[in-house]
């Protein structure tokens, strides 16, 4: 970390625009801005500029206009980092957003690393390690669901939760070490049946934590759904009459259009994935058999099955569509299975009320869209989603996972070692762990260079 | 136009980044930002802002908040658009711009068309149509030349020069219409010596204002230079040669790079396009001589042909190079050609030295890059730019090149016309008609809305 530096970087999107900002942060971002820009009149001189002010004037690469514009005035402590901050509003020309980062390196700046700006905010204790980790999280959500929890986490709600935690423990972690100081005189200042109230406390928190991260993951990687059936089943008709359904849904505002992934789709605030695979028909033909391995192993990436045959077959054929069923329900464990009959509108009626395989079985078209809320409401009857509408805090870093559990590991430890009666010291050992593992996940105690490496190199330049 | 309606947009690159800026331009801007932003202190309110003042605080849909934001505040008539303007600086998630913009649009905004942000500049008077249009070469502008004659114009170079010509013409016009009123009388105010005179210095300046048209369509679009060779005359080592040479010579900022487009390459500031094309060897054969027919079609697209072969072949079939040289320049014409013998390595240095063609032939070996800088120069050398470096205006745009042209017409007819003594109404007819060609380049005059329509129509969004 070299944060004597002044750094700079495109903040906005790359690519040609109407606008783009190139941010400038540390110790020199004004001596450095002096130098290349010229004001258009004395009212946006750097010398008078107030903090949250914007100026007017150019860019200048020795006596060459780059370009005219504004820039915006953020001084330490009150910007995004900490330190003074300039953000560079300039026409969104590729050509002209090099030529103003060539000026600024020219000029003193250095390119800055991905997340930089985060990072040094975090440094500088504008915001914690869940915060910080909560922004990246914010500016990659896609859905609904993902934006909520990373906004609530990058506004602190989880950091609080889990700062309180580490409060009350550390509460009686002094007591107990204090205990040891007079070790001699068998003094007992640490309540242990108020202790054993709080690790039960504490370990219920954090077990719902935990618990809340199945949630989390659907949250932020969507919920895999593996489609299983015959080329001929109709699974492209059927995925977009799913699109349809999702952009019925959404306006769509031009300008803002993301390159549609076929098979994401936004239900309810969640991204499903869903994974096209080949049919499982048994075999003895060795290409075909290789086509069902990969079946297979696509199902094991899924959370949900999606069983899609033609109503026909099940008319003219049910024992072989009853088979495949056998089959799929032996290879996939404790994975939800739906059942779908499609071209419901190929056989009649009477046909269609009839058919049955003993099953909650999904009767739709997809292509006359019949049926289609139905097993829109079974999938997500199949995601968990209480922690998200209950409004509680959910994890869904892996980090932040893995802490807890060891935090989770430690807590237990305690109440064993309190139950076996073990030294006071082994049992402020064990709590200062639980603290250190809590600690971390915010990043309150020192963290290691390693982890922030980590951390911060997954975002992009800019931020 | 529906001016009276507040625009939003996303103005910033579309895709994920850093941060995203989204403008709002209209009447409504402050009472809609009021309904959608909640300050983060007294200290942010939108009722106390100063213009040129950044507010910090929350984008909210009803009660959710959708983003934490920066926005920029400019007051009517101090503002890009003339009008109160707002820049909400957001997360750049696209989740996040989408959300932004409904909630805009839910109070009361319009999404912008394409354009509309300086179409509005342009009608409240902060810019002229010819720098109107100089906004949306800057924005696309990939090259040195295309940059400095886009700020040049945006600025008013060209605007300043049309205006001042079109004020000592009207100053003329005037008088002899009011001679017209006077008809019975047979009085002459505008001296016709020193009208003659104007009219010569007008079309003077004219003239070379068309003939910078040439630079100028050059600077926009670059050269384009026709490769023709056989296959193995070794065109792509030669490509990526003068590519490298481009790289050697620009600083590469991570974070900006654009997608190389590896047909183009920017030499001293103009960017120079290479069209592949198949060999022009005489046949019999259908097939082939389909091949040489789109080259020669190739060729007629270009401005400098550069023909390649090996050097090898100068040697031991010196009448074939010959003889595809001879009908190269039987095709070409007009345009350039560069004759290039290229894998002198393959030779002996002796035979190198000797091989010549009696005409300027370039050696060089593009695998190990001996004589790729003569190249360069030599085609450098073929690309008039004394109009860049004179440091005088340049016409880059068609629709300015073609009022141009109309205005020298008129002025022409003015010339004739008084030569031939045909009266004065005519001439102030004719003079009126060279006004109202200068001024569609400026638009000071009632330019068609289908004008319009199109210049406009051409920019991104959000610009």
């Amino acid at each position: 970390m070299r944060m004597e530096d002044t750094i700079c970087a495109l903040s906005t999107p790359q690519g040609m625009g109407g606008i783009a900002v190139i941010r400038i942060s540390g110790t020199d971002t004004f001596p450095i801005l002096k130098s290349v820009f010229k004001p258009r009149s004395t009212r946006h001189q750097l010398e008078n500029a107030q903090p949250y002010s914007l100026l007017f004037g150019e860019i200048l690469d020795k006596d060459i206009v780059v370009d005219e514009v504004m820039v915006g005035i953020f001084k330490n402590p009150n910007s995004y980092t900490g330190e003074d901050v300039a953000e560079i509003s300039c026409h969104g020309s590729v050509y002209i957003q090099e030529q103003i980062l060539k000026v600024l390196l020219n000029n003193g700046c250095r390119l800055a690393d991905p997340g930089e700006y985060t990072m040094r905010a975090y440094i500088a204790g504008k915001m914690d390690l869940s915060q910080a980790e909560a922004v990246a999280d914010l500016i990659e959500s896609e859905s609904k669901a993902a934006h909520q929890v990373a906004i609530q986490q990058m506004r602190g709600g989880f950091s609080e939760e889990i700062k309180q935690l580490r409060e009350e423990l550390i509460q009686f972690a002094s007591l107990i070490e204090l205990e040891l100081d007079f070790g001699e005189e068998d003094v007992e200042f640490a309540d242990r049946t108020e202790l054993l109230k709080l690790l039960s406390k504490i370990k219920t928190i954090v077990t719902r934590l935990l618990d809340s991260f199945e949630t989390g993951r659907v949250i932020k990687n969507g919920v895999p759904v593996a489609i299983v059936g015959a080329p001929n089943a109709g699974k492209s008709t059927l995925l977009n009459a799913l699109l349809n359904e999702e952009k019925a849904l959404v306006t769509d505002i031009p300008g803002t259009t993301r390159d549609a992934i076929e098979d994401e789709i936004n239900i309810e605030g969640i991204k499903y994935r869903f994974i096209d695979t080949a049919g499982i028909r048994e075999t003895k033909d060795l290409v075909e058999s290789l086509g069902i391995k990969k079946t297979f192993e696509k199902i094991d990436q899924s959370g949900i099955v999606l069983y899609l045959f033609n109503a026909e077959h099940l008319v003219s054929n049910p024992e072989l569509i009853k088979n495949e069923i056998q089959i799929l329900r032996n290879q996939i464990g404790q994975k939800k299975l739906v059942l779908v009959a499609n071209k419901i509108d190929l056989i009649s009626k009477d046909q269609a009320d009839r058919i049955t395989i003993d099953e909650a079985l999904i009767k739709i078209s997809a292509l006359t869209k019949t049926g289609v809320d139905e097993l829109i409401s079974q999938l997500t009857s199949y995601v968990n989603l209480n922690a998200l509408h209950s409004n509680q805090t959910i994890v869904t870093n892996a980090r932040h996972a893995a802490e807890l559990n060891m935090s989770l590991q430690d807590l237990i430890k305690v109440e064993e070692g309190m139950a076996a009666g073990i030294s006071s010291d082994f049992i402020a050992m064990d709590i200062r762990q639980v603290l250190k593992h809590l600690g971390n996940i915010i990043g309150v105690v020192d963290v290691d260079q390693d982890i922030l490496g980590t951390i911060f190199g997954k975002f992009c330049i800019g931020k």
